[in-house]
Protein backbone atom coordinates (compact mmCIF):
# COMPACT_ATOMS: atom_id res chain seq x y z
CA UNK A 1 0.00 0.00 0.00
CA UNK A 2 1.90 3.21 -1.74
CA UNK A 3 1.30 6.58 -0.28
CA UNK A 4 0.58 9.71 -2.28
CA UNK A 5 3.34 12.15 -3.65
CA UNK A 6 3.46 15.65 -3.48
CA UNK A 7 4.73 17.14 -6.96
CA UNK A 8 4.11 20.35 -7.04
CA UNK A 9 2.87 23.09 -4.14
CA UNK A 10 1.48 26.81 -4.73
CA UNK A 11 0.27 29.13 -2.32
CA UNK A 12 -3.68 30.32 -3.02
CA UNK A 13 -4.46 32.31 -0.02
CA UNK A 14 -2.38 33.37 2.70
CA UNK A 15 -4.93 34.86 5.15
CA UNK A 16 -2.84 35.83 8.38
CA UNK A 17 0.69 34.11 9.79
CA UNK A 18 -2.38 30.78 11.27
CA UNK A 19 -3.96 30.24 8.17
CA UNK A 20 -2.85 29.98 4.49
CA UNK A 21 -4.21 27.30 1.67
CA UNK A 22 -1.90 25.62 -1.05
CA UNK A 23 -2.73 23.90 -4.32
CA UNK A 24 -0.88 20.47 -4.41
CA UNK A 25 -0.07 18.62 -7.45
CA UNK A 26 -0.82 14.98 -6.40
CA UNK A 27 0.37 11.35 -7.68
CA UNK A 28 -1.91 8.75 -6.79
CA UNK A 29 -0.16 5.09 -6.83
CA UNK A 30 -1.65 3.95 -9.64
CA UNK A 31 -0.09 6.96 -11.64
CA UNK A 32 -3.34 9.37 -11.85
CA UNK A 33 -2.74 12.77 -11.63
CA UNK A 34 -4.69 15.50 -9.68
CA UNK A 35 -3.97 19.13 -10.33
CA UNK A 36 -5.34 21.24 -7.57
CA UNK A 37 -5.73 19.07 -4.22
CA UNK A 38 -6.66 21.48 -1.17
CA UNK A 39 -3.61 21.44 1.61
CA UNK A 40 -4.73 23.90 4.38
CA UNK A 41 -1.70 25.60 6.62
CA UNK A 42 -2.29 25.96 10.09
CA UNK A 43 0.38 25.86 12.96
CA UNK A 44 0.60 22.50 14.95
CA UNK A 45 -0.56 22.60 18.43
CA UNK A 46 -0.62 21.00 21.81
CA UNK A 47 -3.07 19.80 24.45
CA UNK A 48 -2.27 18.65 28.00
CA UNK A 49 -4.40 16.84 30.16
CA UNK A 50 -2.82 17.56 33.43
CA UNK A 51 -3.28 15.44 36.79
CA UNK A 52 -2.64 16.99 39.57
CA UNK A 53 -1.15 15.08 42.96
CA UNK A 54 -4.41 14.51 44.80
CA UNK A 55 -5.60 12.95 41.41
CA UNK A 56 -7.90 15.64 40.25
CA UNK A 57 -7.79 16.77 36.86
CA UNK A 58 -7.33 20.56 35.77
CA UNK A 59 -9.69 21.79 33.14
CA UNK A 60 -10.80 25.11 31.81
CA UNK A 61 -14.70 26.04 31.79
CA UNK A 62 -13.99 28.45 28.45
CA UNK A 63 -16.01 30.19 25.53
CA UNK A 64 -14.38 29.37 21.65
CA UNK A 65 -15.43 30.75 18.72
CA UNK A 66 -16.36 27.83 17.07
CA UNK A 67 -17.94 26.55 19.62
CA UNK A 68 -22.01 26.38 20.81
CA UNK A 69 -22.26 27.95 24.45
CA UNK A 70 -19.29 27.21 27.21
CA UNK A 71 -16.93 23.91 26.75
CA UNK A 72 -14.39 22.45 28.97
CA UNK A 73 -11.05 22.39 27.78
CA UNK A 74 -7.96 20.97 28.49
CA UNK A 75 -4.57 23.22 28.69
CA UNK A 76 -3.45 23.98 24.68
CA UNK A 77 -2.17 26.35 22.47
CA UNK A 78 -0.26 26.80 19.10
CA UNK A 79 3.02 25.20 19.08
CA UNK A 80 5.73 28.49 17.98
CA UNK A 81 8.06 28.37 14.93
CA UNK A 82 10.68 25.83 15.99
CA UNK A 83 9.59 24.81 19.31
CA UNK A 84 9.26 21.17 19.65
CA UNK A 85 6.17 19.57 21.07
CA UNK A 86 6.62 18.51 24.41
CA UNK A 87 8.47 22.62 25.38
CA UNK A 88 5.54 24.09 23.78
CA UNK A 89 3.13 21.74 25.87
CA UNK A 90 5.45 22.20 28.69
CA UNK A 91 5.01 25.84 28.18
CA UNK A 92 1.52 26.24 28.16
CA UNK A 93 0.87 24.48 31.24
CA UNK A 94 2.86 27.15 32.95
CA UNK A 95 2.04 29.97 31.06
CA UNK A 96 -2.21 29.31 31.26
CA UNK A 97 -2.31 27.72 35.06
CA UNK A 98 0.94 28.25 36.68
CA UNK A 99 1.77 24.44 37.19
CA UNK A 100 4.17 22.57 36.28
CA UNK A 101 4.46 18.32 35.73
CA UNK A 102 6.91 15.84 36.83
CA UNK A 103 5.94 13.36 34.30
CA UNK A 104 5.09 13.59 30.51
CA UNK A 105 3.37 10.99 28.60
CA UNK A 106 3.13 11.39 25.00
CA UNK A 107 -0.30 10.28 23.78
CA UNK A 108 0.74 11.30 19.97
CA UNK A 109 0.79 13.26 17.29
CA UNK A 110 -3.09 13.48 14.60
CA UNK A 111 -2.50 15.74 11.23
CA UNK A 112 -5.95 17.35 12.09
CA UNK A 113 -7.74 16.60 8.53
CA UNK A 114 -6.43 13.48 6.79
CA UNK A 115 -7.33 14.76 3.38
CA UNK A 116 -6.13 18.61 3.72
CA UNK A 117 -3.64 18.59 6.54
CA UNK A 118 -4.87 21.42 8.71
CA UNK A 119 -1.64 21.00 11.11
CA UNK A 120 -1.51 18.84 13.41
CA UNK A 121 -2.89 17.56 17.13
CA UNK A 122 0.17 17.02 19.64
CA UNK A 123 -1.03 15.12 22.65
CA UNK A 124 0.28 14.81 26.45
CA UNK A 125 -1.10 13.43 29.91
CA UNK A 126 0.64 15.07 32.84
CA UNK A 127 1.00 13.84 36.05
CA UNK A 128 1.53 14.76 39.39
CA UNK A 129 1.13 18.54 38.21
CA UNK A 130 1.06 21.26 41.04
CA UNK A 131 0.91 25.12 41.37
CA UNK A 132 4.19 27.05 40.90
CA UNK A 133 3.52 30.64 39.91
CA UNK A 134 0.77 32.87 38.70
CA UNK A 135 -1.33 32.23 35.45
CA UNK A 136 0.26 34.38 32.32
CA UNK A 137 -1.86 33.58 29.60
CA UNK A 138 -2.86 36.02 26.59
CA UNK A 139 -5.53 34.37 25.24
CA UNK A 140 -8.90 36.33 23.74
CA UNK A 141 -11.06 33.77 25.41
CA UNK A 142 -12.43 34.09 29.07
CA UNK A 143 -11.56 30.87 30.72
CA UNK A 144 -11.79 29.65 33.95
CA UNK A 145 -9.75 27.11 36.09
CA UNK A 146 -11.87 24.33 37.16
CA UNK A 147 -11.26 20.61 39.27
CA UNK A 148 -12.85 17.87 37.92
CA UNK A 149 -12.52 14.51 39.74
CA UNK A 150 -11.47 11.32 37.74
CA UNK A 151 -15.36 10.01 37.16
CA UNK A 152 -17.05 14.01 37.08
CA UNK A 153 -13.89 14.10 33.81
CA UNK A 154 -14.83 10.86 32.50
CA UNK A 155 -18.99 11.79 32.77
CA UNK A 156 -17.95 14.99 30.63
CA UNK A 157 -15.98 13.54 28.21
CA UNK A 158 -18.79 11.07 27.60
CA UNK A 159 -21.41 13.76 27.21
CA UNK A 160 -20.02 15.62 24.97
CA UNK A 161 -18.73 18.49 27.42
CA UNK A 162 -15.22 19.11 25.86
CA UNK A 163 -16.67 20.28 22.63
CA UNK A 164 -13.67 20.53 20.52
CA UNK A 165 -12.40 17.40 18.49
CA UNK A 166 -9.01 17.59 19.69
CA UNK A 167 -10.05 18.37 23.25
CA UNK A 168 -12.34 15.30 23.42
CA UNK A 169 -9.46 13.14 21.89
CA UNK A 170 -6.80 14.29 24.39
CA UNK A 171 -9.12 13.63 27.07
CA UNK A 172 -10.70 10.07 25.85
CA UNK A 173 -6.83 9.02 25.18
CA UNK A 174 -5.78 10.01 28.68
CA UNK A 175 -8.09 8.17 30.45
CA UNK A 176 -7.71 5.07 28.26
CA UNK A 177 -3.75 5.23 29.40
CA UNK A 178 -4.51 5.78 32.96
CA UNK A 179 -7.25 2.64 32.99
CA UNK A 180 -4.21 0.73 31.94
CA UNK A 181 -1.33 2.01 33.59
CA UNK B 1 -19.29 33.67 30.01
CA UNK B 2 -20.95 34.85 26.95
CA UNK B 3 -20.05 33.73 23.27
CA UNK B 4 -18.76 36.25 20.89
CA UNK B 5 -21.04 37.23 17.69
CA UNK B 6 -20.31 36.82 14.43
CA UNK B 7 -21.32 40.71 12.59
CA UNK B 8 -20.22 40.12 9.21
CA UNK B 9 -18.61 37.19 7.16
CA UNK B 10 -18.02 37.57 3.30
CA UNK B 11 -15.59 34.80 1.38
CA UNK B 12 -12.31 34.84 1.17
CA UNK B 13 -11.75 31.58 -1.28
CA UNK B 14 -13.50 29.07 -3.24
CA UNK B 15 -10.95 26.46 -3.74
CA UNK B 16 -13.67 23.67 -4.28
CA UNK B 17 -16.90 22.12 -3.18
CA UNK B 18 -15.48 20.63 0.22
CA UNK B 19 -13.29 23.72 0.83
CA UNK B 20 -13.66 27.44 0.99
CA UNK B 21 -12.62 30.40 3.27
CA UNK B 22 -14.35 33.37 5.03
CA UNK B 23 -13.50 36.16 6.74
CA UNK B 24 -15.89 37.10 9.39
CA UNK B 25 -16.34 40.29 11.56
CA UNK B 26 -16.68 39.06 15.16
CA UNK B 27 -17.47 41.19 18.61
CA UNK B 28 -16.14 39.63 21.29
CA UNK B 29 -18.04 40.01 25.26
CA UNK B 30 -15.97 43.07 26.49
CA UNK B 31 -17.25 44.80 22.88
CA UNK B 32 -14.11 44.58 21.05
CA UNK B 33 -14.34 44.00 17.00
CA UNK B 34 -12.16 41.71 15.58
CA UNK B 35 -11.99 43.00 11.79
CA UNK B 36 -11.00 39.86 9.88
CA UNK B 37 -11.50 36.27 12.08
CA UNK B 38 -10.50 33.42 9.57
CA UNK B 39 -12.93 30.80 9.16
CA UNK B 40 -12.38 27.48 7.14
CA UNK B 41 -15.85 25.75 5.80
CA UNK B 42 -15.20 21.97 4.87
CA UNK B 43 -18.26 19.56 4.85
CA UNK B 44 -19.22 18.18 8.07
CA UNK B 45 -18.39 14.61 8.33
CA UNK B 46 -18.93 10.92 10.08
CA UNK B 47 -17.08 8.32 11.46
CA UNK B 48 -18.02 4.84 12.47
CA UNK B 49 -16.85 1.95 15.21
CA UNK B 50 -18.04 -0.75 14.04
CA UNK B 51 -18.08 -3.67 16.02
CA UNK B 52 -19.56 -6.66 14.78
CA UNK B 53 -21.62 -9.37 16.15
CA UNK B 54 -18.62 -11.56 17.19
CA UNK B 55 -16.99 -8.46 19.35
CA UNK B 56 -14.67 -7.81 17.14
CA UNK B 57 -14.16 -4.25 15.33
CA UNK B 58 -14.08 -3.56 11.72
CA UNK B 59 -11.60 -1.29 10.53
CA UNK B 60 -9.20 -0.54 7.39
CA UNK B 61 -5.59 -0.12 6.66
CA UNK B 62 -5.64 2.86 4.33
CA UNK B 63 -3.27 5.49 3.32
CA UNK B 64 -4.32 9.46 3.34
CA UNK B 65 -2.73 12.18 1.94
CA UNK B 66 -2.37 14.20 5.07
CA UNK B 67 -0.73 10.91 6.93
CA UNK B 68 2.78 9.44 6.95
CA UNK B 69 2.83 5.45 5.95
CA UNK B 70 -0.36 3.48 6.45
CA UNK B 71 -3.08 3.84 9.24
CA UNK B 72 -5.48 2.14 10.98
CA UNK B 73 -9.19 3.75 10.28
CA UNK B 74 -12.52 3.21 11.17
CA UNK B 75 -15.72 3.88 8.27
CA UNK B 76 -16.13 7.25 7.57
CA UNK B 77 -16.81 10.25 5.17
CA UNK B 78 -18.17 13.04 3.97
CA UNK B 79 -22.12 13.91 5.19
CA UNK B 80 -23.77 14.62 1.69
CA UNK B 81 -25.47 18.55 1.76
CA UNK B 82 -29.19 18.14 3.91
CA UNK B 83 -28.00 14.34 5.03
CA UNK B 84 -28.10 14.21 8.56
CA UNK B 85 -25.70 12.50 10.47
CA UNK B 86 -27.13 9.09 11.95
CA UNK B 87 -28.17 8.23 7.97
CA UNK B 88 -25.14 9.78 6.88
CA UNK B 89 -23.15 7.26 9.19
CA UNK B 90 -25.39 4.23 7.92
CA UNK B 91 -24.64 5.08 4.97
CA UNK B 92 -21.20 5.31 4.97
CA UNK B 93 -20.97 2.01 7.01
CA UNK B 94 -23.24 0.56 4.53
CA UNK B 95 -21.26 1.58 1.17
CA UNK B 96 -17.75 0.96 2.62
CA UNK B 97 -18.22 -2.25 4.18
CA UNK B 98 -21.39 -3.59 2.82
CA UNK B 99 -22.38 -3.94 6.86
CA UNK B 100 -25.63 -2.87 8.51
CA UNK B 101 -25.38 -2.33 12.24
CA UNK B 102 -28.88 -2.84 14.84
CA UNK B 103 -27.73 -0.48 17.68
CA UNK B 104 -26.26 2.79 16.96
CA UNK B 105 -24.87 4.97 19.79
CA UNK B 106 -24.28 9.06 18.90
CA UNK B 107 -20.84 9.71 20.34
CA UNK B 108 -20.92 13.41 19.79
CA UNK B 109 -20.16 16.24 17.26
CA UNK B 110 -17.02 18.11 17.70
CA UNK B 111 -15.91 21.33 15.25
CA UNK B 112 -13.09 20.21 14.06
CA UNK B 113 -11.09 23.57 15.16
CA UNK B 114 -12.11 25.46 18.17
CA UNK B 115 -10.89 28.71 16.20
CA UNK B 116 -12.07 28.64 12.79
CA UNK B 117 -14.50 25.95 12.63
CA UNK B 118 -13.58 23.80 9.74
CA UNK B 119 -16.55 21.74 9.77
CA UNK B 120 -17.39 19.17 12.66
CA UNK B 121 -17.02 15.35 12.87
CA UNK B 122 -19.76 13.07 13.90
CA UNK B 123 -19.12 10.09 15.98
CA UNK B 124 -21.12 7.12 15.84
CA UNK B 125 -20.38 3.26 17.79
CA UNK B 126 -22.36 0.96 15.82
CA UNK B 127 -23.26 -2.05 17.68
CA UNK B 128 -23.94 -5.34 16.05
CA UNK B 129 -23.05 -4.48 12.39
CA UNK B 130 -23.41 -7.70 10.04
CA UNK B 131 -22.87 -7.95 6.51
CA UNK B 132 -25.91 -7.99 3.94
CA UNK B 133 -24.25 -6.43 0.35
CA UNK B 134 -20.77 -6.51 -1.10
CA UNK B 135 -18.86 -3.09 -1.03
CA UNK B 136 -20.13 -0.13 -3.24
CA UNK B 137 -17.05 2.54 -2.35
CA UNK B 138 -15.88 4.95 -4.32
CA UNK B 139 -13.09 6.74 -2.21
CA UNK B 140 -9.75 7.53 -3.79
CA UNK B 141 -7.34 5.78 -1.34
CA UNK B 142 -6.36 2.17 -1.21
CA UNK B 143 -7.74 0.15 1.79
CA UNK B 144 -8.57 -3.42 3.65
CA UNK B 145 -10.81 -4.38 5.78
CA UNK B 146 -9.55 -5.67 8.73
CA UNK B 147 -10.75 -7.10 11.85
CA UNK B 148 -9.68 -6.30 15.39
CA UNK B 149 -10.25 -7.70 18.79
CA UNK B 150 -11.30 -5.22 21.61
CA UNK B 151 -7.24 -5.80 22.56
CA UNK B 152 -6.12 -5.06 19.49
CA UNK B 153 -7.83 -2.06 18.91
CA UNK B 154 -6.97 -0.76 22.52
CA UNK B 155 -3.18 -1.47 21.64
CA UNK B 156 -3.56 0.55 18.56
CA UNK B 157 -5.12 3.39 19.48
CA UNK B 158 -2.63 3.73 22.27
CA UNK B 159 -0.09 3.23 19.78
CA UNK B 160 -1.38 5.77 17.91
CA UNK B 161 -1.63 3.90 14.82
CA UNK B 162 -5.13 5.35 14.11
CA UNK B 163 -3.63 8.63 12.66
CA UNK B 164 -5.87 11.00 11.80
CA UNK B 165 -7.47 13.22 14.88
CA UNK B 166 -10.92 12.41 14.00
CA UNK B 167 -10.26 8.55 13.96
CA UNK B 168 -7.97 8.55 17.02
CA UNK B 169 -10.95 9.95 18.77
CA UNK B 170 -14.01 7.62 17.14
CA UNK B 171 -11.73 4.84 18.41
CA UNK B 172 -11.03 6.14 21.91
CA UNK B 173 -14.33 7.68 22.51
CA UNK B 174 -16.47 4.50 21.78
CA UNK B 175 -13.91 1.85 24.19
CA UNK B 176 -14.21 4.36 26.66
CA UNK B 177 -18.46 4.10 26.09
CA UNK B 178 -17.80 -0.04 25.53
CA UNK B 179 -15.84 0.03 29.38
CA UNK B 180 -18.71 1.72 31.37
CA UNK B 181 -21.70 -0.09 29.28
Amino acid sequence: MQTWKTLARRTVLTFNRWLSVESHTVELPDGQIIDEWPWVVTPDYVNVVAVMTDGRFLCFRQVKYAVEGVSLAPVGGYIEPGEDPLPAAQRELLEETGYIADEWINLGRYPVDGNRGAGAANLFLARDAREVQPINADDLEEQQIIFLSRKEIETAVRNGDFKVLGWATAIALALLYLERD
